[in-house]
C-alpha cells in the first residue's frame, strides 16, 4: 500500500515515561484545589464566621493554586486571617509545585534524559549542570525563599516607614504581597488591589521585580546565577526568555501608556512620571501576575485587545507565569522570519532550532486558541457580557493572569466553572501538554513518500 | 564562530523567480481597483447621475476586485445599470485573475517547476498533468464560464417562472448573481441582499453550488473532472480541500442553525425546513462568499465568534474563496494530531507532509492573525463600535467574505481605508506570501548545531 522509506526505526513508546508524572501533577493540583476549597468554604476562613458558597470557595482555591488571581470575592474583606493564610499557602504550593515539576520536566526535556537520570554537564541545553534532581529541587526552594524574603522585607519596610503600619502588619503584608508577586498570583489584601499604590514606586517596583523574576522561570534564574559573567554558556532557552521578556515589557509599557495616556478614568489625571510608572506596572502584570494599580475595567477596548495578546503570550517556561510561554511565541516568530528570508533552517542566537520544536509550538498554540475560544463562546452564551469582556476574562484565566474587566464577580455559576476549567487547563494542561510532547521519544515506524498541499 | 555541518549546499536565490510575478499581481490588482474606482465614482455609474464619493467608489471597487462583497453603498439603488456592469466585470476580473495567477503559482509550486516550464506528468502533486500553462489558463476560463453559464440559466429560469421577471431582467439577474456567486463575491442586486429568497431553495441552492465550486479552487475542479472515477490519482491537495469543505459546511450548518434556532430576529420565526436551508446557506457563505439570507447583524454574539473562525479558515487555495485556506488549517490540525499521537512524521491520506510546509502554514497564519488583529485594533480606536463588530468586519474583509454585522456603511473614512487595506492584503497578500514562500528554493548555506528551548 505505501512504500517504506528511509528511517526504519524501531517503535519506542514513551507513553509510560510521560503519562505517569503528567497524571500525578493533574491529580495533585486537583486534590490541592479541593482541599483548599473546603478550607476556604469553612466558617473559620470567613471574616463573618459564616460558610462561604462552595463554588466561590473552589473558584478562589483554583485561582490561588493556579496562581491566577481572578476573584469572585473580595479577598480583603471576605476572608479571615486564617482564610488569607490558606490563600497564601495555596499560592505558594501552586507556584512552587509548578516550578518544581516544570523545571524537572524541562530539565529532562532540555537534556533529553529520563526524570530519574542524573543531569550531567553534557546536556545539550546546559540549563542546569552537574546537579541531580534533588539538588535542583533544593535550589528551586532556596531561590524562591531568598527572593520572596528580600522582596517581603523591602515591602514591609515601605509599609512601616511610609504608611505607618505596625511592625507585625507591615511584615505580614510584605510577606503576603511578596509571595503573591513572585508566584505571579496577583492576589492583594486591598479591595482595590494595588490602585492605592499606583504612584508609589517603593511598592510597585519591588513587586514588579518579584513578578519578573518569577516569570523568567527557574532554569533561567539558575543559569544567570551560575554564569552571570559568561553569557556564552547561556542556553537558547535563557536568551529567548530574557530578550523576550525585555521586549514584551517595553512594548507593553509603550502600548498601555500610549493608549491610556489621556483616558480620564485611568492614566489621564496622573502626572507624567506616574503615568509611566502605572503603564510599566500594568505591562508587567501581563507577564501574567495580574495585580492592577489602575482600573482595568475603565481601559479602552483597544487596550484590552492588546493586553489580550500580551497575556496570551505570557511568561517564561518552568516559572510561576502562565500563557503559551515566551519561548513558544518566539519560536513561531523565528519560523516566520526564516520563511520570509527564504532560509531552510531556523537559526536562533547562532544555534539551529530543532525541527520537532516547530510542531510542538504549533500544537501548544492550537490547543490554547481552542481552549480560549471555547471558553469565550460559552461565556457569551451563558452571560450577557460582550465579546471584549468575555475574551479578556477567558485569556486572563487561561494564561493565569488574573486581570479582570470586572465581570468575574458577576458571573453565574456556569461562568465560574468555565473560568475554573480554563485556569486549570491553562496551568496544568499547558505544562503537561508541552512536557508530554517534548518528553516523548516515540518515533514513526516508517516514513511515507512525501507530498505537499498548497498553503495560503 | 559556528561549526558548519552537513548539507553544504550552494546558495540558490529564488527571489527573482518569485518577486516578479508577485509584484505583477500586486500592481495589476491595484491598477484594476483604481480604474474601477474612478469608473464607479463617475456620474455614469450612479443611478442619480451624481458623482459618488471617491473613497466609497474605491471601497466598492476594492470589494469587487477582491471578491469580498462588503458594501458602504447599497449596490441595488446607488448604481446605474452601467455601474452594476462595472461591478460585475470587476468581480469577474478579480475572480478569474486570482484563479489564473494562483493556479499557475500553485501548479508551479506543486510541481516545483518554474512558471514557464512545461507541467509534466511527473509532478509530485499531480494537480494538472500533460498540460502547459496556456492550456491550463484556457481550462480555467472554460470551466469558469461553463459553471457560471449553467448557474445563470438555472437562476434566470427561477426568476422568470417563479417571480415573473421579464426574460431580459431574468437573464441579467441570473448572470449577475451566478458570476457573483462563483467568484465568491457576495454582491447582490437587492437592498436586503438575498433575505427575500431565504425560503427559496431554487435560488439558494444553485447559488450555494456555485459558491462551493468556486471555493474548491481550480486545481481541485480540474482533477475531479479528469479523474472522477479514479480517486487514487487525486492529490493530497484535492483530498484535503474536498474533505475540509464538507466538514466545514456540515459543522457550520449545525452550529449556525443550532445557535440561531430560536432567535426571533433570524431563524426563530421560520418553519423547520427553512431554518435548515437558511442555516446551510449561511454556513456556505463562510466559505467566503458573503451573501446573506438572514440578518447577520441580528445574530447572537457567540454565533458571530463561531463564524469568525469559519471565515478565517476560508476556502480552498487557487480558487475564488479567501481566508488562510482549508489546506493551511488542515496542515496545522494534522500537525497537532501527529504530536498528540507522538509520531514524528505528519502523514495525511497515506502520504507524508513535506516538512517545509509546516513552516509555510505557520507563517501564513501568523501574518493573517497579525493583519486581522491590527485591523481590528485600528477599527476599535477610530470608531465607537464593539470588539465583536470590529473583529467580525476585519475578518470578513481580510478573508474576503463580505458578511457584515452592519457597521461597514457607518464607518468613517479611516475605517474604510482599514477595510480596503485588509481586503487587498487578504486577497493579494496571502496569495503572494503563500506562493512566494513555496516557490522560493533558496537553501541555507550551512546548518548550525541544533538546540531546543522549552515549549508551553
Ligand atoms: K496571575
Ligand atoms: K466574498
Amino acid at each position: 500500500m505505501n512504500k517504506l522509506r528511509r528511517k526504519q526505526r524501531i517503535h519506542v513508546s514513551g507513553s509510560n515515561v510521560v503519562a505517569r508524572p503528567a497524571r500525578t501533577v493533574a491529580v495533585g493540583f486537583a486534590a490541592t484545589i479541593l482541599i483548599g476549597g473546603l478550607l476556604l468554604a469553612s466558617p473559620l476562613s470567613s471574616s463573618t464566621g459564616q460558610y462561604t458558597d462552595l463554588i466561590d470557595a473552589i473558584f478562589t482555591a483554583t485561582s490561588a493554586v493556579c496562581v491566577t488571581g481572578l476573584a469572585v470575592l473580595d479577598t480583603a474583606t471576605q476572608f479571615s486571617i486564617f482564610g488569607k493564610i490558606v490563600i497564601i499557602v495555596l499560592i505558594q504550593l501552586g507556584g512552587l509545585g509548578i516550578m518544581l515539576v516544570a523545571s524537572l520536566f524541562s530539565l529532562s526535556i532540555l537534556g533529553k534524559l529520563s526524570l530519574k537520570a542524573k543531569i550531567t554537564t553534557q546536556t545539550e541545553a546546559k540549563a542546569v549542570e552537574g546537579q541531580d534532581v534533588k539538588n535542583a529541587s533544593l535550589s528551586i526552594v532556596k531561590v524562591t525563599f531568598i527572593i520572596e524574603g528580600a522582596i517581603a522585607l523591602l515591602l514591609a519596610g515601605r509599609f512601616f516607614f511610609g504608611y505607618g503600619y505596625d511592625p507585625g502588619k507591615a511584615l505580614a503584608y510584605g510577606a503576603f504581597h511578596a509571595i503573591s508577586a513572585f508566584n505571579n498570583a496577583g492576589f492583594a489584601l486591598y479591595s482595590d488591589n494595588l490602585v492605592g499604590f499606583a504612584a508609589d514606586p517603593w511598592v510597585c517596583l519591588p513587586i514588579a521585580a518579584a513578578i519578573i523574576l518569577g516569570g523568567l522561570g527557574f532554569p533561567v534564574i539558575l543559569q544567570i546565577r551560575r554564569y552571570a559573567r559568561n553569557r556564552l554558556k547561556w542556553s537558547m532557552n535563557t536568551k529567548l526568555v530574557l530578550v523576550g521578556t525585555a521586549v514584551l515589557l517595553a512594548v507593553g509599557t509603550v502600548f498601555i501608556t500610549g493608549m491610556e495616556w489621556s483616558n480620564p478614568d485611568t492614566l489621564g489625571p496622573m502626572p507624567i512620571q506616574d503615568k509611566v510608572l502605572a503603564g510599566f506596572f500594568q505591562s508587567v502584570q501581563t507577564r501574567t501576575a495580574g495585580f492592577n494599580s489602575i482600573d482595568i475595567g475603565a481601559m479602552h477596548g483597544a487596550t484590552w485587545l492588546g493586553m489580550d495578546v500580551l497575556m496570551f503570550v505570557g511568561a517564561g517556561p518552568a516559572g510561576t507565569g502562565g500563557g503559551i510561554k515566551i519561548t513558544t511565541f518566539a519560536v513561531l516568530l523565528f519560523i516566520l522570519f526564516t520563511e520570509l528570508r527564504g532560509e531552510s533552517a531556523v537559526n536562533i542566537f547562532g544555534k539551529r532550532l530543532s525541527r520537532s520544536v516547530h510542531r510542538q509550538a504549533i500544537s501548544v498554540v492550537l490547543m490554547a486558541v481552542a481552549a480560549v475560544l471555547s471558553g469565550t463562546m460559552i461565556l457569551l452564551v451563558v452571560t450577557d457580557f460582550t465579546l471584549d469582556e468575555c475574551l479578556f476574562e477567558a485569556i486572563s484565566a487561561f494564561a493565569t493572569v488574573g486581570l479582570s474587566t470586572g465581570i468575574t464577580p458577576d458571573l453565574p455559576p456556569s461562568g465560574e466553572w468555565v473560568l475554573i476549567a480554563l485556569m486549570y487547563l491553562g496551568r496544568v494542561g499547558v505544562l503537561s501538554l508541552g512536557s508530554a510532547l517534548a518528553l516523548r521519544d516515540k518515533k514513526a515506524v516508517f516514513e511515507l513518500p512525501k507530498e505537499r498541499p498548497a498553503i495560503g
